[in-house]
């Protein structure tokens, strides 16, 4: 019998720390399932319809085994659900969590292969506590039982490191799969189901004894009152729970927050004030579902509606050495650019260079402009409450790796016990420059949303983004050339026409503001705010009812990016894969005509009210 | 062969009209449908229960007939659909639509036994255009198909006056009724199926052609922008499309419209402006369920979220001639009352008394206190979509007749062919000062909402309406002991509580406000703008997604006043004869937590914003 591992191996100095937890999947159920393995390479949807269409195997009834990236892990355990496995095992394959030419920690920055990624196995979509969709999660509010909980796995689920995978994987019998398959074990990869003949009667058995229970967890909230309007509030939020050390995750977050708490601090002490209110936030159960952002964001939901200017996420703040990324709201990108602009670059040999310039050098946004790239905002962070279901204007910016040479998947590290402070020290940011930096973009992004007598946000810029989703759209639409002719994407294009007029129109406008009305001020500094909000339709997209943002959703497709036009191209992405195609474009024709009206009805919030 | 007449008798002086919609329900199917008659009192739901538990009579297959009065018409449809009927002729009886010592019209305002009354069967719940639920119905926008439309009913439909009522009635066979089953026709009330013995072999058969179509609508929407705060919008709206000749209903209402545009044009001529946008609608279609009305605000609702202080409706402006009536969210009492005491008493020999001391003597609020009464908002007009689904506070104001002497249902022409002109001339309003008076109110409101630095708006008055509110569902509670004993309505008397205190300390603050700062001041009004808001569910009420308001509803159970905590009424209200009791009491306190939440949510509001 060989046992897989029931904890990873300790990195020095940390030998005598008692309490580490040991890699699990959190939610998972408690079971002994028992089976063989199918290996199904990274449990995308695309990867079971391969498996069950191509290859013809059925996974019911057995263990499918798949390797971490890609897609959010917990997407991964609802496909195999759905397929109908009795269980599932992830594991990290070097090719998907190993840099060339890095040693493994603490000699470099790689995961060992001992190391294994914890992580919450949920599918919320956007719902928060699974018990409390809607609402939050408070002594008197009513909880669902369990069997009726959103997002919960119901088969066993373990993550496992690559050490533990490559004797699991090595004795695979079945077919060999296409090359894209293959990860960087030296393993045949091959599909299963089950081993090779002379290993034939070898079953896999996982143990999960994981014991779920609901629990109290604790927020820290912290306010400065704004001197002029505080009824408007920007927001710094990030969590400070953390799988085991949280070297990076959360504490490179978690520290730039307090070092943001503290300047304002030494600020106030010298007189300052800032105009509106700013609130900051150190969230719990991050690692759970975004629980601790969620269940404020749902006590609080009508303050933040009717006042939140912009919510800043701090969530780890340093992926990569390479240069920033940012992921941000449209009407951020100004801000972003103006503000990185001022601040210096943290690299060496890079001394008066700004850390616009420095990034600019290194990740142009090729496709769309020459700028630094700003890319969608997706999921996987606190923000997304905020920004997906409350339609308040949201950013984050982290330092990050070489996205064209580096193609590892988040950083090798990622939720293991081998994130460490040393791991930052050593090999991340020994100078702490880096980290300044992001602190800077971040804490500056408050500041100045706070302290601007006009919020520094932009319809223009929203304007010249829609117009580059909706020929992503069309693009998409394009390869469907035969079902598309009796479906018009005219009406999402006058619209995104409609909306760019009244934008220009309303910067226009704001040129020749009257500074020193402060009516006339809060009046378009009112349009500016709820420019966020209009994209919301409280009806949420179709089976995601606390997606409700019509531009923007996290995607099940792709891990690190948000889809633009959710509706529509999630409509579209599937259609071939669709029971009842008919149906579906139907469903596309409606998603278009409710993208439409939502641009059309921002465009009215736009114009002058009266 | 009997057949029920085709048309009303056309009132002396109208003979010449050519294009006389006749009596219709509309939104019925086409159909020929032939069967036995069931007679079912009012068609409510306690009614078909009665029917099919106590008298053991299934209507599969049959026709039922019931009288019109105490539920919406469309309601009934919906009854007899679920209970397997193949259609449903609705009358209107003469104790419903009857006041004793009247003539008929045109020597009184009574009745014609040829009269019959129109109306649409929908059961929409807030949709708007069925076909376009949730949304504008644009030109581009996507509509379902007619079988997947909202509220459309499955079964023919049509209404008939009590003269052919009394033919159909007269012979049917089958057990006595109740007495209270009884009307006011000189026949027996047997419930059936079919006729006595005798006439057995006749059957009744319904010949409907209705022809149901897609067509263009018109709102006209007029707008005077707000000198200082053009951002913030009170809205007098009416609908305009009558069934015939609208003579009260909706003309009573739309004159008054005309009238308060009239008077604000004279001001604006006379240089005054209002502090806020005011806007004048009238809209179209309220009759086909109130589809004007709520298409605007579809495609308005992000502007409206934002921007609208409160919506007062103009409907019909009179049904009888004793006092005033007024319906209208809770934080409206205050100015309710302050406004009647400065408007005069139409009545003769009033001279001098106020429109509050003689509406007072009439209608005391026994129950609860010593002033006038107001009562909740229930549906049937176009302040619907503005109070329920977007929260925004709202009122509306009428003559009416004396609820404890006059209990007929509505007025007794109500959209016949003798709603005219002369009925209010001659009958309703001779010296047209009660409609004065009515234009007065609801004018009166509007320019104040509009007009005053501080919106006369209160929270003090919405925590009275609460606790009050919270005691009814403890008394209804109280009927259900045995299956309360683990259901607890602390956590809603607690809300209400906390509610109360916000609303105290936040009218103190109000106090002390220093109005000469237009920052102070716009903040405290939005919060009491936004009070109204803060009390939307985006989630809905289970099953009615477009009823958002967690405090007020449209009654199912009661035609002419609206359910406070609609949630746990209506769970409770039917749970006796709930499929799942154990689920319903499990929704019970669902329903609690969310409505305490709720209160606990618009107590935050309240609270100095940091």
């Amino acid at each position: 019998v060989f046992n897989t591992s029931l904890s990873e191996p300790v990195p020095e100095g940390y030998e005598d720390v008692t309490n580490i937890v040991p890699p699990y999947s959190a939610f998972s159920p408690k079971g002994q399932p028992e089976g063989d393995l199918v290996y199904v390479n990274y449990g995308r949807t695309e990867d079971f319809f391969k498996l069950q269409r191509e290859m013809n195997i059925n996974v019911t009834g057995m263990i499918v085994i798949v390797r971490y990236g890609r897609i959010f892990r917990g997407n991964k355990v609802k496909n195999a659900m759905l397929a109908g496995a009795k269980a599932i095992i992830m594991f990290s394959d070097p090719a998907d969590y190993w840099a060339s030419g890095v040693q493994p920690y603490p000699e470099g920055w790689n995961l060992p292969g001992g190391g294994a990624q914890r992580g919450n196995v949920l599918n919320l979509n956007g719902a928060g506590d699974p018990l409390t969709p809607g609402y939050p999660a408070k002594d008197y509010t009513y909880r669902l039982s369990p069997e009726d909980g959103v997002g919960l796995p119901k088969i066993p689920v373990h993550p496992i490191g690559f050490h533990d995978a490559a004797h699991l994987l090595r004795n695979m019998g079945g077919q060999i799969p296409p090359n894209y398959w293959k990860g960087a074990l030296n393993v045949s990869y091959r599909i299963g189901p089950g081993f090779i003949e002379e290993f034939k009667s070898q079953k896999v058995r996982m143990h999960i004894h994981t014991n779920n229970q609901v629990t109290r967890i604790y927020n820290v909230i912290g306010r400065i009152r704004g001197a002029l309007e505080p009824d408007r509030y920007v927001i710094l939020g990030g969590h400070r729970d953390a799988w085991v050390f949280g070297g990076i995750d959360p504490m490179t977050g978690a520290a730039v927050v307090h070092e943001t708490v503290r300047s304002a601090g030494r600020l106030l002490h010298k007189g300052w004030r800032p105009r509106r209110t700013i609130i900051f936030a150190s969230w719990d159960a991050e690692e759970f579902g975004l629980l601790g952002s969620t269940e404020w964001a749902e006590d609080n939901a009508k303050l933040l509606q009717e006042r939140a200017v912009a919510y800043i996420n701090a969530d780890s703040a340093i992926e990569g050495t390479y240069t920033l990324r940012v992921d941000c709201t449209p009407s951020l990108n100004t801000l972003v650019y103006d503000l990185t602009k001022q601040i210096a670059s943290p690299e060496e040999g890079e001394e008066g260079v700004s850390l616009y310039e420095s990034w600019h050098k290194r990740d142009n946004w090729t496709m769309d402009r020459d700028a630094p790239r700003i890319s969608k905002l997706g999921s996987g962070s606190d923000f997304e409450a905020y920004f997906i279901r409350l339609g308040i204007a949201a950013g984050r910016a982290r330092y990050t790796k070489n996205r064209k040479t580096e193609t590892y998947s988040s950083y090798p590290v990622y939720h293991s016990v081998y994130e460490t402070f040393e791991i930052v020290e050593r090999f991340y940011d020994p100078s702490f420059r880096r980290l300044r930096a992001v602190a800077q973009v971040r804490g500056g992004l408050v500041f100045l949303l706070a302290d601007s007598q006009l919020l520094p946000l932009s319809a223009d810029q929203y304007a010249d983004s829609l117009g580059k989703y909706a020929q992503r759209v069309a693009q998409l639409a394009h390869k469907h050339q035969a079902e598309m002719f009796e479906v018009s994407l005219d009406a999402l294009f006058s619209a995104v026409e409609n909306f760019t007029v009244a934008a220009r129109d309303f910067h226009e406008r704001l040129r020749t503001l009257n500074r020193a009305d402060p009516l006339q001020v809060r009046i378009m500094n009112d349009q500016l705010m709820y420019l966020e909000r209009a994209f919301i339709d409280p009806l949420g997209l179709p089976g995601r009812p606390f997606y409700r943002h019509v531009i923007f959703a996290p995607s099940s497709h792709n891990k690190y990016s948000g889809d633009s036009f959710p509706g529509i191209y999630d409509t579209l992405f599937d259609i071939n894969n669709s029971a009842d195609p008919q149906k579906a474009w139907e469903e596309v024709k409606r998603q278009i005509s409710i993208a439409a009206f939502t641009i059309h009805a921002a465009a009215m919030t736009l114009t002058p009210p009266a």
